[in-house]
């Protein structure tokens, strides 16, 4: 395989060491617009469109642009596409998907989600047998991290992200981490292959944990309630729901366990049933290796994306329901059913029911904060 | 495909019933001694081989014999295998994947090992890329049963079996499952495949659970333990060690959190780091889908067994140690560190040792009980 790399960034680099130590791979180009002082190193991105030698494309720059217009430059001069930009799938699934299709390349994105767990590559191998009726995750390792510290070792909200920042797992910028906006992104992109369908980004809700204090967590932890960020999707009765929340879950549940920047992703299956997928959700060799894996599938002939159809399909979250702590200085009488902490539990409602009222009570108090409290299944 | 089906027990009916829903699989015949009313059955195993319109031959009977004799003749018949039997390919690991490369078929078990859980196939997967350097985990739903039930309701070892034998968990006799046999032959057929060697299953350590008392779990609750029977093999400078053994855990860690008859499953690599699978280790569906995606990827081209190699390659326990929990008549002053309830925390020792002591003691005190203390990772 000869192969045209885009991007020499953490990810980049990893892949670039993995490659090199393989016979069956070979790394022709690398594009970069800084100077990095290897033999492969190009700026000029039609080098790699070029080569007719070329036959996969590797991307790794991260960003929409020009990471949607190279990527697409490379489905057209017929090379396979591997990536692991999950923002750049996920905002240009149809067209994306729609071009390899048509010009018969491969287009995969394993590393786009879960870092170093192959759950895309696991999620179409269960789907040649089986329905997915459910996916259900912690998906981001930054907020994980976060959670945990706050949970364990009583750190502010504020002290936890910075540690984080310091220890490189949350950016400079943490925003699409603590606000849900990474998850979501990495959840459209199961749900797609999951269900066979194209959502909408905008139509999926997503609370996020940047206004979680350490007093909410005083309240969970004096309830034996642990905070995780949980992504879930599930088909039920024709309706598909897809939405990201801090969600409650019981201190002796397994997934209250996972600890630090680690990853556990599920998915519920006609016949097998629950099957989760446990790793590092990030970082250079764990990602590197994900991007690598799916190079060797190419070599042993996978051709496609995941999913093959691609139906539009709305979300509908008026069928998934809890009960929401709910801390916010907007009136709460209608919803509430018992005062917990700061907050209050409300009675059981629609997710769809909770993001109307966040919405609206957001205006008065930016700092609201909701969890869903997790009904037992 | 056309498949001649040997078994048409738990799983063999499963699998039946999930090929029949499919257009690309066909089942021919199913051999079974019992009268079985389906049009397919048959009681003379040469059918299969002697048709030469089956290419695939599954073997869901269980046991040595016959299961042996029919797929070495399978194979030999220049069929493709396909197995649920981890006692017979851990038995004649050799010989049959000897004869499959031989014969230059497809010889897999996916389903052999954790159930549900596509254990092998990943562990095939991740070393394309990466040396395994450990695998680790709970392999028995049964006894991850019993283990659960005593901690979490304080039932006694007997009654917690017998719940497990009246939910179809534990067979009649249930030596195999408590005694860590079967575990042993699922981390034999691991650890062939991910250190691509052969190993005896003589030589491998283990330390069952049929001696533990409700005293036992009490103790360790006092000190925030959990006791898990745990699997675990490592390579470190040339060295190779598996066993398995009652392992005491901090109860905050993801293993101990694992419920009923759950499988949670971990290899180490040299990139990606500890990666996990969480599922049903058992059962009718979760098995035979394992075994129909077997089908499958024989269908997507793959026609040999998960490792190329087989190195013969001597156990070697000495250089795994531990602290154990020891509860014996036997005398321990040799090599007790404290009093732990009912029996003694002992000094570091190693794995090896460990075991010569127990052979020695279990001949004055057939229920002697050790438990290794997880040293922190």
């Amino acid at each position: 395989m000869i192969i045209g790399l885009m991007g020499f960034g953490t990810i980049g680099a990893g892949v670039y060491e993995l490659a090199k130590s393989r016979k069956d791979l070979t790394v022709r180009y690398v594009l970069d617009i800084r100077e990095i002082g290897i033999p492969e190193w190009t700026t000029r991105a039609e080098d790699l469109f070029e080569d007719k030698e070329v036959d996969t494309v590797i991307e790794v720059m991260g960003g929409l642009h020009p990471a949607y217009e190279f990527v697409a430059a490379a489905l057209k001069a017929g090379k396979n596409v591997v990536t692991a930009n999950k923002y750049l799938v996920a905002t240009y699934y149809d067209e994306l998907t729609a071009l390899a299709k048509e010009q018969d390349v491969a287009f995969r994105c394993t590393a786009a989600v879960g870092g170093g767990i192959s759950w895309l590559t696991s999620l179409e191998r269960v789907r040649r047998l089986e329905p997915v009726v459910a996916l259900e995750g912690i998906m981001n390792g930054t907020t994980n991290y976060i959670l945990t510290n706050m949970a364990k070792n009583g750190l502010s909200f504020e002290t936890a992200l910075s540690e984080a920042q310091a220890l490189g797992y949350a950016e400079a910028d943490p925003s699409a981490d603590i606000d849900g906006l990474d998850v979501m992104h990495k959840l459209l992109l199961s749900a797609n292959i999951a269900f066979d369908v194209s959502l909408d980004p905008k139509e999926i809700d997503v609370f996020g944990i940047r206004n979680i204090t350490d007093d909410d967590v005083w309240t969970f932890k004096s309830r034996h309630l642990t905070c995780k960020l949980l992504a879930r999707a599930f088909q039920k009765n024709g309706k598909t729901a897809v939405f990201v929340q801090p969600t409650l879950l019981s201190e002796s549940a397994l997934t209250a366990s996972v600890p630090t920047n680690f990853n556990l992703i599920t998915y519920d299956t006609a016949f097998t049933g629950k099957m989760s997928y446990y790793g590092q959700g990030a970082g250079r060799y764990p990602t590197a290796a994900n991007v690598v894996q799916d190079c060797l599938d190419l070599l042993s002939g996978v051709t496609k994306f995941y999913a093959d159809a691609a139906d539009k399909v709305a979300v509908d979250n008026s069928v998934a329901k809890y009960q929401y702590y709910l801390r916010t200085t907007a009136d709460t009488k209608a919803l509430a059913a018992e005062k917990w902490g700061d907050g209050v539990l409300t009675k059981e409602m629609s997710v769809a029911e909770m993001a109307a009222f966040a919405e609206k009570a957001k205006a008065e108090d930016p700092r609201i904060f909701v969890a869903a409290l997790k009904n037992e299944e």
